[in-house]
């Protein structure tokens, strides 16, 4: 696939406003007006068969009619004539369309069928599609306002270097114009809609490749394109720009608000974070971490590490960034003894010389203090990032902090951020001093925490994930599958692990009427038996299972009595047999495959037993992946210290255990085209090796 | 104990500041500008015996001279003269005194015999004292700002209905500063410090009588005066304001930064919570939650319930509000089929009429939509609160919105509030309507639907908790308990619990050299044999245990066995026999007692096995409390749901369970001054009773 070339859409030379209005409060008239006001450059076609000229311009009956290079069509026609439009747009070679026109699936079955014509239309016309039902897009460098509603006023927008995509126009634009408020820079914003086309994560990745953009973000609801995403969390950690993802509709309530509202599939909450964790994309949930993660972004600096230094003039506000760095994952390490040494001689003695340092209200009296502890404290080379935590310092003190603060900035790369909260109108000269040195200002000391954190960890992420790769799944494996959806038997399903190389307790399928004895010579008690029924998952539920039995004899009864329950539970079921199969031991874990609409095959890990039923305790990841991630779930199960060791029992094979999910999520790529799910459950991870002691594959 | 009246410090008639100063910038004079700043009108005297006149006025040798009644005074003079200062209060019959002065506890071993005479000062001159090493306070209503630094500068804050207490005057400040910013109105704000008279929690009930104040928080690292917070909590919910406490300091990093702070005594961050949720106090850890919960209370309606109305023209701030309305234990029910038919006629096909309803951006060509549709749903009988999302909708359409919402929110006394970031600069008659009739707005919809949360569950626990009495526990029994400090053995500390009515399993200590077939001859086997000594805590951990013998003999080999092990594992342990007791089932729980030094004795409460020692399930609960507060124990278990039954388990026995752990708390209580701690491990919940199976008592 060749890289879509966006500057079209981002920088257009000249735009046509298909079914223009002679109205400029309407929605088809507000571009116009919010185009004329943004002081957009390039040239603007109407086009609208109704008029000859409009708002003192020539008006065309089509885009075709034009006759001049268009690089962009705003299309605000009624729905029925969208498609149309677009075709037209088609024929005058124009590249990208936003459609901000609504009333497609959002509204039902009629707007279904619009919308799959509309879909058509647009491939067929080659023209990549912003929309419908959007609120349309803001490029602020390029002064295209190609929108309507409370954003078309907003004209006078800060310049920046963050583009973000959102499926709510009203929702998104409020909170670019919250971050706005709070000192963000916007580039380009894009209300996706239905994203009929263009979906969020293509459109990040544009952002990705956009020189002038340093961090994107997006707010969505769902996207069918979920799988995506694992591409666009790759770039952000090659590129170095963080993508911020804000997942909404993750509870029942909130689907039910999506669905009547863009239609968009929502997803299942657990595998867009599993997603994420595994992409190096940053989840948020509300809009001050994008505002501060971004100013942190905007000072172009690099952590190096986890380590934080921090100095206060206050004790609280240092004890609460303390507690907030730890639970993020930050540590405040002890300053190196020559740092100590240094810091005692001027901090006052109901101060602290410790990280996080107080440098006390002294300041106020003695500004040097801060100019000495901060150059004292930039030099101690176990810290990475420093967080100056000045509470609510205004006026003068605050300009001659501010001017301390950025002197002691520009003397090293590491990250410099201050907490503080005074009050602009009365320390103007502070903020100014401090904005124009982008050292980042974030109003408490909990958010900054958390900010500081997001900024680590990504680079962090950058080391850590930047250079895996999943295998390439290609093994020939000859399999005979049913045709069709079908729900094997364990048999079945082990043979189909099996063929895959992974491991599976030792065992002999009888089938009805065979001898048992000479089926299970060369296995050894105590054995598990179990009825074999493609009509028959639950086994247990049947009484389908016999465990512990010591020895062949007591295995024939057991094959008795378990087809015997089978029989009489359920009359109609097909019964192919009974396995005979060597018991294992181990710590009792669980894989499960789900192939989701959006992200394809993902697998599922989770402790056996009370931790998996009661507490939920699963994680998963996106399929294939390699050995760094599956040891990765391994690590981040609650109750991971099991596989230590727990009250005298031997430590487990982890390692194994890692490998078969390689190995099962290899598989479920592979077969993804035929496997709607799969469970193996349990699998017994032993102090050596891990094996498969159940499973059961479900074919769609 | 009788109430102190706060009123001479809050609204003192007259003033002393004791150590002031010529020079205004100082700590000891600023608060001299501070006061005539603020306008305060009562009189301020001088107190300095190096003057005889300062700043224009007469300046009195020491308080006692001034020869006039004074309220309240502010102490500013060197440490070493502080508790002499006091001594001076005491004769001048001055109620109150506000010690600014640092370099007590938190520099050392002399600031803390310092600070000890200073209490003694304080105790025996009648002298109720904020801090030392405080910053302040400040009584916006009486105008009193006795305090310095940056906030003795703000004497423009607006006056309102919040008052706070908070141990770093730096950091209490700057949330003043900052949630003053977002438009919340304060009343009494006291900076705390050393805490060594007044506590917080003390300052936290004061605030509860005091009529004007509708809401109060605190900012704390700890308090040796933690117990009283659950009487803050009772008083809080039958006054109807909220309380809100950010407890810092919990984290070791936390911990060690405060210790060189106030060296406030910071404490168990599991018992603060447990606390809390005892008694009704709300946890908050940053700024935003109190300015916004703040907002909510300032309109002075009560929530009855958790069921939440949403309203907005934005489906995107629909669905996050509504993901966390339900995270945060809100519902949003379906409309009545009544509003829902109403709706229908009004909102577009591709709005939503459900709730959420989602009235689109339709409104801007209609505002008669909103109103209409505010009409309908604020009739539905069915929601408690009704919230109103606006997104950022600017200028002229945000005042027709919100003139129709303060009309619609006349007409109920539901909570009626919005999420809604127009600017402020162009959208100044909106904010000046809706801020008139104090309907709060908050920027953010996760922000609204957190603060909506917890004035629902506040108003919940008025109810749930308001009720509750802890049984007065004053049970006659005699214990013959070895004095001073001892690790009581298991049957001895058995016998402590059975003298409480706690049940124990049947069981015969048999001492050495005593025959085990006479003891046991009431009991019934299966038996557990474990050797008895004070001298090993942890018997299985010397092969001291033996389970699941099968008759009398089978104990016998037994017992001769663990004492045998015993003697080898601990040559040196006095072994005084061996316990023979049937064997219990049922699931496993274990209860502890520590007693705290801030909360005295505190009851625990967590699933035995895997859930306790793999992810510390473990809840608790100050003593002594009913049976409401241990069945809430039970419930808020990660694993409650163990409790009913699982993999074919039978549901216990819980309120067998529930009465346990109220027998522990008021044995716990009323042992406290003998009780270090206690661990009653496993204690056998079955479907009928719950039995100890083993415990061990540590006296002090």
């Amino acid at each position: 696939m060749t890289a879509t070339d966006f500057s079209p859409l981002f920088s257009p030379k000249s735009i046509a406003l298909i079914g223009a209005s002679q109205d400029l409060t309407r929605i088809s008239g507000q571009p116009l007006k919010a185009l004329r006001a943004a002081g957009y450059k390039g040239q603007i076609h109407l086009v609208n068969p109704k008029y000859p000229e409009l708002h003192g311009q020539k008006c065309f009956p089509s885009a075709e009619s034009i006759g001049l290079p268009v690089d962009m069509a705003i299309v605000a026609v009624p729905a029925p004539g969208v498609a149309a439009a677009i075709r037209d747009c088609g024929k005058a070679k124009i590249k990208f369309a936003v459609v901000l026109t609504a009333g497609f699936r959002e509204t039902g079955v009629g707007g279904v069928a619009m919308e799959a014509e509309l879909k058509r239309a647009a491939h067929e016309a080659g023209v990549r599609m912003i929309g419908p039902n959007c609120q349309g897009m803001v490029a602020v460098p390029s002064r295209v306002w190609a929108c309507f509603g409370s954003i078309s006023e907003e004209v006078d927008l800060t310049e920046g270097e963050v583009s973000c995509v959102f499926q709510s126009g009203g929702f998104g634009y409020a909170i670019v114009n919250l971050a706005e408020l709070q000192g963000v820079g916007f580039r380009n914003c894009v209300s996706s809609g239905n994203e009929t086309d263009l979906t969020a994560p293509e459109l990040l990745e544009a952002f990705l490749d956009d020189p002038g953009t340093k961090m994107a973000f997006a707010v969505i609801e769902g996207t069918p394109d979920a799988r995506r995403l694992l591409d666009v969390g790759a770039k952000s950690l090659a590129n170095g720009k963080p993508v911020l993802i804000w997942k909404s509709a993750n509870t029942e309530a909130g689907a039910k608000a999506a669905a009547s509202h863009t239609a968009n599939m929502t997803g299942r909450a657990d595998l867009f974070r599993a997603a994420f964790r595994q992409s190096g994309l940053i989840e948020v949930d509300d809009v001050e971490p994008i505002v501060d993660i971004a100013k942190l972004v905007a000072q172009g600096r690099r952590a190096k590490g986890r380590r934080m230094g921090a100095l206060s003039i206050s004790g609280g506000s240092g004890i609460v960034f303390a507690d907030r760095c730890v639970r993020e994952g930050l540590t405040l390490p002890p300053f190196s003894e020559t740092t100590v040494a240094a810091l005692r001689k001027i901090i006052p003695a109901f101060g602290s010389s410790e990280n996080p340092a107080d440098v006390t209200a002294g300041i106020f009296n003695d500004m040097g203090l801060l100019t000495k502890t901060l150059e004292i404290v930039l030099q101690d080379p176990g810290i990475d990032q420093l967080a100056i935590l000045l509470a609510s310092i205004p006026g003068a003190p605050a300009a001659k902090a501010a001017e301390a603060i950025v002197a002691a900035a520009a003397k090293t790369d590491k990250p410099v951020h201050l907490a503080w909260s005074g009050r602009r109108s009365k320390s103007e000269a502070a903020y100014c001093i401090l904005e124009a040195a982008k050292v980042p200002i974030i109003p408490t000391p909990v958010r900054l925490a958390q900010a500081a954190a997001v900024l680590a960890r990504f680079e962090e992420d950058r080391v850590r994930l930047g250079g895996r790769k999943a295998p390439v799944a290609s093994m020939s494996v000859t399999l005979k599958l049913p045709a069709g959806a079908a729900t094997l038997s364990e048999a079945e399903s082990k043979d189909v692990l099996a063929a895959y190389g992974i491991a599976v307790t030792r065992e002999a399928f009888v089938p009805e009427g065979a001898s048992l004895l000479a089926k299970v010579a060369k296995l050894s008690p105590p054995f598990a038996v179990k009825v074999v029924s493609r009509d028959i998952a639950h086994k247990s539920d049947v009484g389908g299972v016999k465990l512990g039995l010591g020895d062949v004899l007591g295995a024939e009864d057991a094959a008795r009595e378990v087809v015997a329950n089978a029989r009489r539970a359920k009359p109609d079921a097909k019964i192919d047999g009974v396995l005979v199969a060597e018991m294992a031991a181990g710590l009792e874990v669980l894989i499960g495959v789900v192939n989701d609409p959006g992200f394809g095959p993902t697998v599922a890990l989770g402790l056996g037993g009370v931790l998996t039923e009661v507490l939920r305790d699963v994680t998963y990841r996106i399929a294939p992946f390699g050995i760094e991630d599956a040891r990765d779930m391994i690590g981040e199960l609650k109750g991971a210290r099991l596989f230590a060791g727990y009250r005298g029992q031997p430590a487990v094979d982890t390692e194994a255990l890692a490998k078969m999910l390689v190995q099962v999520a290899a598989m479920a790529f592979q077969m993804k085209d035929r496997l709607a799910e799969m469970d193996i459950n349990p699998v017994f991870v032993g102090p050596k090796g891990a094996v498969a002691a159940d499973a059961l594959v479900v074919l769609k």
